[in-house]
């Protein structure tokens, strides 16, 4: 099974593309650019999903649900997140089909059920949202509004990957209003961190955080903050945006409040938002030429069980001892699986789960019972141990917690080797062809060249870090002065 | 705040509509026949929607994720069902907006743009799903597949009502795919009482499991079975739905399998649904003039707690106890909160949980508290007792587990009383107009009569009961020969 996975050295992207189709995360369609999502990628966004949605929870805010339509006349107010979108924006014209006269058993759009008003499918609801939060909004006590929304959106991209970049793909997006500029910067800032704190103790994929510059925020935002992942290519990925839109929103659909003193004022925004391109990142962040590694925390399966046996006999012996290690394992709230399906080896198991990526593997034969131990392997080091079935429950959760904490230093000493500072023309592009990742270089700050930079090396800003050293020094590419240094790097 | 609503009474219509916008549970948007599911509705939603998403994976199924976008070739292979849902499609036709070079800061749709395939939003999944079903379908071994969707769906109704019919709704589809016909009506059947197992001990709201008419059965499918609830004003609703389909899809989209014997036969199918159609018909199933009525075991908040002081000193004393209670009854898993909101007075904050439909309240006052008593109220027949606060949770458990049984025994009452046998025309009509509910009535099986009995009367056949009494009659209509009696009444 695994000798069907293209490697890494080999081609880089085809390797990617075949953990997703076959680690049965996700499936092309009939449909230009959209996936379907398999059950069992499915399963792991569910609990992605589930993780962050506790954390918004947590952290005092609400779901809610919004139309996935936008009128057109509503799509266009905030012109930049307009003029943002407008080049991939899914149209709905018409709401009825009829038979085509011309063509037995066929249909054609119906010209006489054309729409008064055009309606985009939603690349994202500020606007829709906004629009509605005007009705809700007249006085501070109806403040702050801390929403968030589970939805799938459309971005027409011309050229899509399975989850990386799809035009159809399920997210979540926050939009919260506050009475105060302060407030809704923090809210923005207390997002981000959510972010890095899921994206680091769940995906076990070390993040940067930082802040875009201005070319590559968000359109229709006063600042983006994001937070930047590495891929083991050396390709930096976007995996979370948290926005400070100011009060752009709230001018365009005219949402004013009046404080305290009885004054009235526009309504401070934020939103911010991550998608199944986590997804995306979390395979390439992980995996290797065998198939998926999956950390525990998030893994749809955290152990898989495979008996080894000859005839019945064994087999129910070996099925009895399996069904009390399960007990204990679902008693410890681990998810488990016994794969006993006659029309597979054993071998062939072991190649698909470790395909799969599932964190730990239990294999039981018949003298494995005599001695009353099982083997163990793990899926992130390869590595298989014998051990005893007494106890072997709590053996296994805290291997599952080793596994998790093992992925995460393995992804952050990878990260950490390849934040390499830059101090010529020369030595940046060289690094960035050869030893790829973030370069840290000077650069003057001013958008002309940043656009050059792209131009010449297609590296981008990822993003000035939180935090950041000041720093006095030339940039990189002009020489002009620069007071800080900044992350660079090629990114998906 | 009660005095808002208007009487079931004075207008029914309107009684309903007060319910949803004042209860907080969904408004209308600017998009036509959208609307906002806000966040207290929504956390219904949330709620029903875990029990049934338990109930589905307990049954065997996994969910998974497919295109919202369904190409028209696609759309139209299953000709029965294109031609049920034509009529109704939301269709994309352009990809890309564009500046508007007559109108500064406006957008048009590019006609550059325009698709080479137009593409249909998902009114139901069957054809995008059989369509990618024919990818993984090759031999026996790859069934039952038993996948499971959450999603949004557009169906472009032309009067639309908040819940019950809304051109954008949430919902679940079902969609699994068997060797055998058999296994396929087992299936419809397992999934249609998983749905009167939900709405009966979850909703509170007892429903009828029938068979559909050939008139009203869903487009494409070879048998429906639906669950039919009564409504306070005496009409039915269909309450979910679950589709035997036969091979129709299979046929339509070429999906054979080879059975064991290597024989190549056709897939067959069904599919099952519920929506938010099922919140409008929990808030007409239970609610009185004073607001919403919840059941406890889906109320997003089941207890709100509201202290009655005058003071700082009384009030801290109030709060230390009420901690106490909150604790013990979130050790219970009681969902609890606690209004101290100083802004309004107990007086509107109990009229507002009323409407809210909140099944407990809790009032504690300074003297309650010399007393160690609370006052303990219940939504459903807003009896009011003085309790000791001791044990005072575990009264509450059983408390809401009396108002579920409470809520469902009225209701089943009052649906038992609306199951008239009508032998006469006359009768029916004067059932029909005069008690209203479900008419058991002779129907000589053809879709002539039974359209035009819904001429006369607007009336449809709801369902002919699983499990009928077989009995010799004539028809209510033509006086025709008729084996059974049905189900008649007038529907939302």
């Amino acid at each position: 099974m695994s000798k069907e996975i293209t490697s890494r050295e080999q081609d880089y992207s085809q390797w990617y593309n075949d953990l997703i189709i076959k680690g049965g995360l996700a499936d092309y369609t009939a449909v230009r650019g959209c996936m379907v999502i398999k059950p069992y990628g499915f399963a792991l966004w569910e609990n992605m999903r589930d993780v962050l949605d506790k954390m918004f929870k947590d952290t005092g805010h609400q779901n809610a649900y919004f139309p996935l339509f936008v009128p057109k006349s509503l799509f266009e107010a905030e012109e930049k997140n307009a003029e943002g979108f407008a080049k991939e924006c899914a149209v709905v014209t018409h709401y009825r089909l009829k038979t085509d006269p011309n063509n037995k058993g066929k249909l054609i759009v119906d010209p006489e059920a054309k729409l008064e008003e055009e309606l985009v499918v939603r690349p994202t609801s500020e606007a829709i949202i906004w629009s509605t939060y005007k009705g809700w909004i007249q006085s501070y006590r109806d403040l702050p509004i801390l929403i968030n929304q589970w939805a799938n959106v459309v971005r027409w991209e011309m050229r899509t990957r399975l989850f990386l970049r799809t035009a159809e793909f399920l997210w979540q997006e926050g939009h919260t209003a506050h009475a105060t500029k302060k407030e809704a910067i923090e809210e923005a800032e207390k997002m981000l961190e959510v972010y890095a704190d899921f994206a680091e103790n769940y995906m076990a994929m070390p993040v940067i955080m930082g802040i875009k510059s201005p070319n590559e925020r968000f359109a229709g935002a006063e600042e983006t903050y994001c937070i930047e992942a590495l891929m083991q290519d050396g390709k930096a990925l976007q995996a979370g945006t948290s926005h400070f839109l100011g009060q752009n929103f709230a001018k365009a659909f005219d949402v004013k409040f009046s404080d305290k003193e009885n004054k009235l004022d526009y309504v401070w925004a934020t939103s911010w938002g991550v998608s199944t391109r986590l997804i995306g990142a979390l395979v390439m962040a992980h995996s290797d030429d065998d198939g998926l590694i999956l950390p525990p925390r998030i893994a749809p399966l955290q152990v898989v069980i495979v008996p080894i046996y000859k005839g019945d006999e064994q087999k129910g012996m070996i099925d009895n001892k399996v069904n009390v290690i399960i007990k204990e394992l679902k008693d410890l709230g681990i998810r488990v699986k016994y794969d006993d399906n006659e029309n597979s080896r054993p071998g062939w198991k072991f190649a698909q789960y470790e395909m799969q990526g599932v964190p730990v593997r239990i294999a039981i034969g018949a003298r494995d019972l005599e001695n009353n131990v099982v083997e163990v392997a793990r899926r992130d080091t390869k590595a298989k141990t014998s051990v005893s079935i007494d106890g072997i429950a709590f053996y296994v959760k805290e291997l599952l917690l080793e596994i998790q904490l093992h992925i995460y230093n393995k992804a952050k000493e990878y990260q950490q080797a390849h934040i390499t500072p830059a101090n010529t023309w020369d030595e940046f592009v060289d690094l960035l062809d050869n030893k790829t990742g973030f370069i840290s270089a000077h650069w003057d700050g001013t958008p002309e060249t940043e656009e050059k930079i792209k131009e010449l090396t297609k590296a981008t800003i990822r993003c000035i870090p939180l935090n950041n050293t000041l720093e006095d020094g030339k940039c990189i590419l002009t020489g002009n002065p620069s007071t800080q240094r900044v992350l660079f790097a090629r990114a998906y």
